[in-house]
């Protein structure tokens, strides 16, 4: 963990060592990738079957590769009902803050009578990636799936690898939740693959969402263009900007919580109070005595961790936007007044009793976020991703009178004749 | 130009021979590209220069890499009153329209306590390219530094290069109306360097947008995740859907509008009238005879356009919706009718008396615009491309108490100890 003061005089050094981009992809799986993605476009499902053979150990013929009703129910029905309840409370409460989110058509006309309009209609077929093994996350699944629902996506198909034909029951509940009931238990690259151009069992997809290894995410960065994807997410991090105020061991835990996801992750604590900045990291060292997964926890906060002692507010929240974090807990008296600052943040979260883990299940704002100082240009997962927009404009000869003279000496200057003609033929 | 007739029994093979995709990139760029933008990041301005040099013919020190405040006045002083005047309009209905795209931030506070909310924020910084020589189109200045504008963006940086030292007096003008001041005469794969990484005297921006050639479109794909990048655009393409009582000549013109901005762009005509169809297609052989721009015209109508005659309005409409075209216009009887069949589609002209160089120009939705069948997932360029959002939650311990246990309990199932202890701990 590294102590930073805006008071020393290698401070800005120090905060460039902080702010540097960690977990850099290897170019390793590129090659890998491509010849994957071409097999699938080839061969379709022999390959997808092979594949499927070859790294999840799993050998299904392609009309097994969809999962039933029945298999999906008896893996749904081990969840108990306390888990099943968290799972519809965080469902209900995702799928109200989206449903806010929904944005409104244009349409209006204008003072020289052309009628303009903008109309926002949803994507016709959108494909999950669900990871499996250990970071099979159901949380995932409904911040994925429900905003998708939400914009009216019709045809929602999900992929999720099941290594040795382990079926993750927590994924199956929350599929179920979402309404997603075409799962098909392949992953990788191949399943992107099989997304994005279709098989002969799968239809292609127009867009697809969801965290994946690096394979996953190699895979995506090359179909893009031909389907939509989502950002390729790096490492997350926290910034926690707190006063002496608060429970130092409160604190400690949020920073770990953060820490415990992968050795990347990168927890940062801001605050005015050295003593507290102290109390803080001597708090994190107890936790991790008994942290389950201290292992990876302890290599984030020594390797990524920081802590940085400012003189004020102002401070304080230019710090943040340089960082433009992912997420920002905000543990101050007056945490409103100080989120005014940020200007750059995927999530904020204000307030002493408003952890970060608030936001990762239950909050209702989705938990697919802007990494790695992304936040400067990009914006967490919504609606808006599952939705795109039409430009109208309707003008009858009266309004041509009025623009069109301006469009054909503009084409005309721009060398471009057919379209000149195309407004002044009209007004002939 | 193909024929098609959905009662012909090839149909749809023939559809998918006209849906295939045009004018796809080569990889050749990729390495030179590759080591042009390192260059730029390792040595900045002086590589820089360098490539000016190599490429523009046009040796500069660094410092007057950025044109004077008095170069562009002088640049812009040799474009006419008239066409100062078309800007001027063209300007003004731009940036009413994307005003009118502004979205609204969201608050409210719901019933279990917790408040909720996402603001946006504009970007801080913009980079936008324009393309020098012949393609330097003034009117994109406008779709792509308007809604920047609008949004909020402080600083907006151009890059434009000036091959031979040449300056483009309407790219200046169109600049001047949209405030842009912070002008480098400098392009290619190295301008996208300089903007992304910046240099010691061109400061690095959050995105770029705007148009360039496959250097500049591989730069883009390069950079995209350090900044934001807009979609990279393929061959232009419009379908127009016409019923038999237009005039021939002018549904022709449209087509060859298309058809005149290169030889992969793509014309489409559909319409329930045979001998209609007949008419348009002579209509464009004579028009051909006569164009500036015939040449290219010519070999995009003959390669990529398209005639095909349908029995119907659905037939017609789910045609549309494979193509999911750049650019719609819908001229029949009751336009809006028609348009609310289509699903997917960048924009729409509606009406006899609206061919598409409308919107290119004057008519005030952005003509940035997804191509290429990107449309079933892509939008225009908007106030959207410059804003990003931020979602926030705040509760007091009476609102963890409502969502505390349950987050607690699928942090737990997902194995994330340190999550669980965040809520928990703070409900005891």
């Amino acid at each position: 963990m590294r102590r930073l003061d805006t008071q020393s005089p290698d401070f800005s050094e120090s905060l460039k060592a902080v702010l540097a981009e960690r977990g850099q992809q290897s170019g390793s799986v590129v090659e890998p990738v491509r010849a994957i993605l071409a097999d699938i476009r080839e061969r379709g499902d022999d390959a997808l079957c092979e594949y499927t053979e070859r790294f999840d150990r799993l050998a299904l013929p392609a009309d097994k590769l969809r999962l039933s009703a029945a298999e999906v129910d008896e893996a749904a029905a081990k969840v108990s009902p306390e888990t099943h309840e968290a799972l519809a409370l965080a469902a209900k409460r995702i799928r109200s803050f989206h449903e806010a989110q929904l944005p409104k058509d244009i349409d209006y006309t204008d003072e020289d009578g052309l009628r303009l309009g903008m109309r926002w209609t949803s994507l016709d077929a959108v494909g999950l990636y669900v990871p499996g093994g250990k970071a099979a996350y159901p949380s995932s699944v409904l911040m994925n799936a429900l905003p998708a629902r939400v914009a009216g996506v019709s045809r929602l198909a999900m992929c999720v690898p099941t290594p040795d034909g382990v079926i993750n029951p927590l994924v199956m509940a929350a599929a179920k939740l979402c309404g997603v009931d075409e799962i098909y238990r392949v992953g990788g690259a191949q399943a992107v693959g099989a997304l994005a151009f279709g098989t002969q069992r799968i239809a292609p997809v127009d867009r697809i969402v969801g965290p994946g290894n690096a394979f996953v995410a190699e895979a995506k960065r090359q179909v893009f263009g031909h389907v939509g994807i989502d950002s390729i997410a790096g490492p997350s991090e926290v910034v926690v900007v707190a006063d002496g105020a608060n429970d130092p061991r409160l604190v400690a835990i949020d920073l770990l919580a953060q820490a415990e996801h992968d050795e990347q992750a990168q927890s940062v604590l801001i605050t005015q109070d050295p003593a507290f900045a102290e109390a803080v990291s001597a708090a994190v060292e107890r936790e991790l005595e008994t942290l389950p997964r201290a292992e990876i926890a302890r290599k984030s906060w020594r390797d990524c961790g920081a802590v940085i002692t400012v003189q004020n507010d102002d401070e304080a929240a230019e710090i943040v936007n340089l960082f433009a974090p992912e997420h920002l807990e905000v543990m101050v008296e007056n945490p409103r007044a100080f989120s005014a600052k940020v200007r750059h943040a995927g999530a904020i979260f204000m307030g002493r009793f408003c952890p970060e883990a608030v936001g990762d299940y239950v909050g209702g704002p989705n938990h697919v976020l802007p990494t790695s100082r992304t936040a400067r240009f990009a914006s967490g997962l919504s609606v808006y991703d599952f939705l795109k927009r039409t430009t109208t404009i309707e003008t009858d000869l009266e309004g041509l009178k009025k623009v069109g003279p301006a469009g054909a000496r503009l084409a005309r200057e721009e060398g471009l004749d057919a379209h000149a003609m195309s407004l002044s033929e009209r007004l002939k």
